[in-house]
């Protein structure tokens, strides 16, 4: 965390969060130690089970109807030519999800997760489910917070209000529409988003803008460099770049520069997207509800980012999933203290790594469910 | 390798395996420069996908009825003290697999994948499915050499008939029980196998014994070191050792001391298994009928090591899954050129790794074929 003050917002409040119950961890650490295999020897699939034990309160936790939501939306930011691909892309893709037709529908399908599809604020009107044609077509849900944000290198990307209202329409989602889920994937989509989540990431982990954005969806190293410039004017003009210090970022004399922010709501209006409100709402919420969330790539890193200073007590639920090749994301596990189970090179989003990776937490749940204990088989220790 | 002359074997004519399909290759790096995602932002899946395709000859393969064949056997070394479980729990956890009680039941589970159970030479009469009881018992194939092999710290496990047997029985239950095999996963059990993997590894990748000798099923540093010493006077007894050169291993003047092995069926007569013979052997005919391999733990890495001795046409089969903590299995990896997916510290076999490594090798191909085309989505690029 930087040096700002991030306390909860008197305008937010984010849902209560159980504490870890360590009678459940307990028990499930000695179910691991009577199944038929030599103790320790599933290495880290027997503390996934165990923390998991400890996240849901079930000693045998299932992981029952895992669950990746998709959610997508647009950013004013696109018009500084920040990305490789126009911003109808976001929409069109959103299409794609809901048609079965991108890289997460085909994960989720190898997985055996559901796709949950959600619009929160693609530039123009939502996102009908007849403009998508697909044999396994899934809804999409419409909790729209507007139609895509303004330019946050030009001021705030969004109203306080319309903040909030992301936070909310996140903890909405996970304690109605995700429920069911033992355990749920945050994957986004949105044209310009990875220049949102440098933005987030240099504010709330204080990194510099240069080691925390990259090529995004493929850019040369020039747009990268304009890039950096586009995140270090955001964060001057919204009061992010560490005060008048004299550190020379933003080119001082800029009289639109805001005050620096009092809470971390106020860092997500400023320099944030709605869809990353949302996946920040819904990891709130799902902790809320003792399911364990899986963090993908350098987008939902950001929101993770959010969701924890926000409310801190969701940490425990932020369970990893691989490190990309964004440079910003190991910067954000860094700060979460996420150790990844895979290093596969992907810098795709969509939740595709948070998919992949609930294989291994479901293999976890599954041995530790599922396996003999040295008794049952009759074999003698 | 070592130094040895490892020819073919005269009397084991490993099958014809065909080369890597490159038009097939191409036309699957062709289709993934047109799916609805940024050119390489999939990563290691895009090359996995390209490498089936290339494999199989198929450019759009689809990896159906993945299966993981646990080839399990008894080795007579247990009785030097080499393991901390006693030999009757190979032919207990036989059982276990086929009543679907062990860790590799659950994460074929989770994957999708299919377990085929052999017995290839667990001691005692073969293992009959009615002695086991399960909700999902699979059957147990029978493909015996012989009931455990003999002390390789004392001579040649087998015979150079049983040796040979061993790799045909992999081809043949390659080629009649795998054959709709879209990926086949290697796993083992056999208490004592990971003396017997460490003393090919010393022979077959030219490893000091130390450095490839680990603590197995989980023995103490002290046992450990009397692993070495086992595996020192199982390669000294067994020619194995570099010959007469003075190196001081395997107590100089031992008068049984037997001439270098002339071929990698010689090196597996020595100091092999029955299990890996016919692990060596799927893998070999898998590759012929162009099936991908998936190479699991330190033991069905020595299988390999075997097989790749045999018959270096069959390297491009082997796929990596995972490294685990078993020392040797770092210096397989590396010999076969192996770059593994992950790493979760498992020590266990069974499959237990490569069933997990499953989902990615899935994920690769499903991304690849179900994914939507830009043309499809109807996206410009």
């Amino acid at each position: 965390m930087s040096d700002l003050e991030l306390s909860s917002s008197p305008d937010f409040s984010p849902p209560s969060i159980p504490a870890f119950d360590d009678d459940a961890a307990d028990a499930a650490r000695q179910r691991q130690a009577e199944l038929t295999k030599p103790p320790g020897s599933l290495g880290r699939l027997e503390d996934l089970a165990v923390a998991i034990a400890g996240l849901t309160g079930d000693p045998r936790p299932t992981l029952a109807d895992p669950t990746v939501v998709v959610a997508a939306a647009d950013h004013g930011v696109v018009d500084r030519g920040v990305s490789a691909y126009p911003q109808a892309v976001t929409r069109a893709m959103v299409r794609n999800f809901a048609a079965g037709g991108a890289a997460v529908s085909a994960i989720d399908e190898v997985v055996g997760a559901d796709t949950l599809v959600v619009d929160a604020g693609v530039d123009g009107p939502p996102v009908e489910v007849d403009e998508c044609d697909g044999d396994d077509t899934v809804p999409v849900v419409d909790e729209r917070i507007g139609s895509g944000t303004d330019d946050l290198s030009n001021g705030p990307a969004m109203s306080r209000n319309d903040a909030i209202a992301s936070l909310e329409a996140g903890v909405r989602t996970a304690r109605t529409r995700l429920s069911d889920a033992g355990i749920v994937a945050l994957g986004e989509m949105g044209i310009g988003n990875t220049t949102v989540a440098a933005a987030l990431t240099a504010a709330l982990a204080g990194a510099d803008p240069d080691r925390v954005t990259g090529r995004g969806t493929g850019v040369d190293e020039e747009t990268r460099a304009h890039k950096v410039a586009v995140v270090e004017r955001a964060l001057s003009r919204n009061g992010l770049d560490g005060g008048d210090d004299g550190d020379g970022v933003g080119a001082g004399g800029d009289g639109d520069d805001a005050d620096e922010p009092t809470d971390a709501v106020e860092v997500l209006r400023r320099v944030g997207g709605y869809e990353i409100g949302l996946l920040a709402g819904v990891a709130l919420g799902c902790a809320a509800d003792r399911t364990p969330v899986v963090v993908d790539g350098v987008v939902s890193g950001a929101a993770a980012l959010v969701a924890d200073a926000v409310a801190g007590d969701v940490r425990p639920y932020l369970l990893p999933s691989h490190v990309g090749s964004e440079p910003g994301h190991a910067v954000q596990l860094d700060a979460l203290d996420l150790d990844p189970l895979f290093d596969h090179d992907f810098r795709l989003g969509e939740g595709s790594g948070a998919a992949l990776a609930l294989a291994t937490y479901r293999a976890a749940c599954r041995t530790h469910d599922r396996m003999a204990t040295f008794t049952e088989a009759g074999i003698e220790r």
